[in-house]
């Protein structure tokens, strides 16, 4: 099987390669760099440096023998893309390429047109490539929970009957996200599923909740395989972000009231759900739809949690409410299903406090590197 | 009142430039001319010849003595737009400027990039200019009866309440379009919706059927000044191809089954339409959502119909059915809601045998124009 990674030199189109290569698979990863490039723009280095992709690739190979192919350039240029596919013949591509940051997304006029075009077009040439070159290729796409934004119904995985004066029928499940980015991936599932209705192709788009942890198998071989950690406003998600402001000793910043409740997921359980969504591909025709988390909890939830633990191990650990940069609710009724990757075999790595201590062991060498500047919002909703 | 007007050299944007100015608005009527572009090389030109922007202003302006002012250029240059509405402060943006032809949009890769790109890109910056320089302007967006598809239930007016599980809650109505060319304004919707919500824009979003006609007060003027009439499968809709065929002797081409059933208005009923939206705005924050036709009919009641009264002209009206070259149900449940405009005062005008003779009349003059290859599908959805 072959497997082709666009945003391979991302957090987890990393991981994902290597995880690929380790199983079995050949694997060939393509990145531009762009999320590289927005973080030097907005001073947004990850914690720990992170080699480019032929120094990762050739380390990894000298560790354990697989070969990972790398291509540096542009899903938007569709010339790149298809040649690509063509030669490479992916039997699976993942997509992960997209601008992946809510606050940048929101920062003004150019920021967001980079996000709108990078992510839509992105998703437009992979369909392309692939309905061109390999049209029996099962595109697995990263979605988000965001999508679906916090409704006052259950939400389901992707679809939903609605019944309406009598009558029924089932659509996808009615998307309204937070931001821009999130917005750009509502577009992607739409553009999506009309070029499966239309054309028959194999798709499995993941809802994906935010993912926290450093940890992989492939990860722990060398601190130079593993994935950036971005603790920033612009690129850290909220439990990232806590654990460096546990490290630093500084309070841990809840945005509003702290009620916003998500579903989150261990990196090591986004990889079990990409290789099991690889496992088995939908039939041609199929938007396959499956919510990616593994437990939900509000932010005053984890805020406490890593507080707790960070206190167990003698850190100086506030939390400190702070005004929501954000438009979004704060205490709102949130029920998602996720049971299809679980019946698929997901077996889920939840967030105990040995979890946390263990990431906070990862984050705690580095802790003379944080920039605590970086932390607090920068980027307002308006 | 000050109304600018993307896509001003449209089969509806120039006669909606020309209706507000005798209403007396201040217009300026934007377009990059992209149509024109298109027809030329898809062959595809109007049935009669139309003179660029500034000549039929100025003829306009001769007959009239009513100024309208135009700007020639990209509504994907941000600069350019941007400007314009700084300088030209409307107070009314009617954004028509999108690729309107879903047979172009469903040619091949370099056609559905153009429509992708030129649609979402065209709306992200009308919304942009907007924020920046004229934020209580009303945008006034045509979008289509076609986002909707054609579901098992009644379809709504833009929302729809869903019960679920003993809660409910208020989404948009579902959308499923049956070319990229709609896809696209399924994603404009999206976009509009995200930046209604998040920044409090007033924004009416026209889910228009299929328009017919060629008469308007102001294009009754002068055949200078008549809409481009389209009668080719690419930019030609269905009732003025079965017109062109009818005047033509041709048989009028039905699309498999012909139980396709969709909502028609008369060009008149758009103008109307823009009016009374531009008259009534909404409130800031909230995407004003309405159904924008008249009368349903089925393709084959169509051609019933301009076959009963060609024939009565004299004319040999015959009626062939072929096969559909695109993807869609040619039997299917369509009960479309339609109030919000009656409610603020649209005069429907119905399709009555003598419309459709009227019609007729304009179309004969022109018959030895009329290059019937054109009208046949060059385009197949695979």
């Amino acid at each position: 099987m072959r497997v082709m990674i666009l945003g391979g030199d991302g957090y987890l189109g990393w991981p994902t390669a290597m995880a690929f290569r380790n199983a079995g698979y050949e694997v060939c990863a393509v990145d531009n760099y762009l999320r590289r490039r927005i973080a030097s723009e907005t001073n947004s280095d990850a914690l720990m440096a992170n080699p480019l992709l032929p120094e990762r690739a050739a380390l990894f190979e000298r560790l354990t023998g697989g070969e990972i192919e790398v291509a540096v350039g542009d899903c938007c240029d569709f010339d790149f893309l298809s040649g690509l596919v063509r030669t490479f013949a992916p039997d699976v591509v993942v997509h992960y390429a997209e601008q992946p940051s809510a606050p940048y997304s929101m920062m003004g006029y150019d920021e967001a047109r980079t996000t709108l075009s990078n992510n839509l077009i992105a998703t437009f040439n992979a369909v392309w490539a692939v309905m061109r070159h390999a049209p029996a290729c099962h595109i697995i796409k990263l979605g988000t929970m965001g999508e679906y934004g916090t409704p006052d119904i259950d939400i389901e995985e992707g679809w939903v009957e609605i019944h309406h004066k009598g009558r029924s029928d089932r659509f996808l499940f009615p998307r309204q996200a937070g931001s821009l980015y999130h917005t750009t991936k509502v577009l992607d599932t739409d553009l999506l599923w009309f070029y499966v209705r239309i054309h028959g192709l194999r798709v499995t788009d993941l809802m994906q909740g935010p993912v926290y942890g450093l940890s992989t198998d492939e990860a722990d071989l060398d601190p130079q395989l593993m994935p950036n950690f971005h603790y920033d406003d612009i690129f850290g998600t909220v439990v990232n972000r806590f654990l460096v402001q546990a490290a630093a000793e500084v309070p841990l910043t809840v945005y509003g009231k702290g009620g916003q409740t998500r579903g989150y997921l261990n990196i090591r359980d986004t990889l079990q759900c990409i290789a099991l969504a690889a496992a088995n591909p939908p039939a041609p025709g199929e938007l396959r739809i499956l919510n990616q988390f593994t437990e939900t909890f509000s932010v005053n939830q984890l805020a406490e949690r890593v507080q707790r633990v960070g206190r167990h191990m003698g850190l100086r650990v506030d939390v400190q409410n702070i005004d929501n940069p954000r438009k979004e609710m704060e205490e709102h009724y949130y029920n998602p299903a996720h049971h299809g990757l679980i019946e698929l075999g997901l077996e889920p790595h939840v967030m105990t406090d040995e979890v946390v201590a263990a990431m906070l062991e990862q984050v705690l060498p580095h802790r003379n590197r944080i920039a605590v500047e970086r932390i607090l919002p920068r980027v307002r909703w308006r």
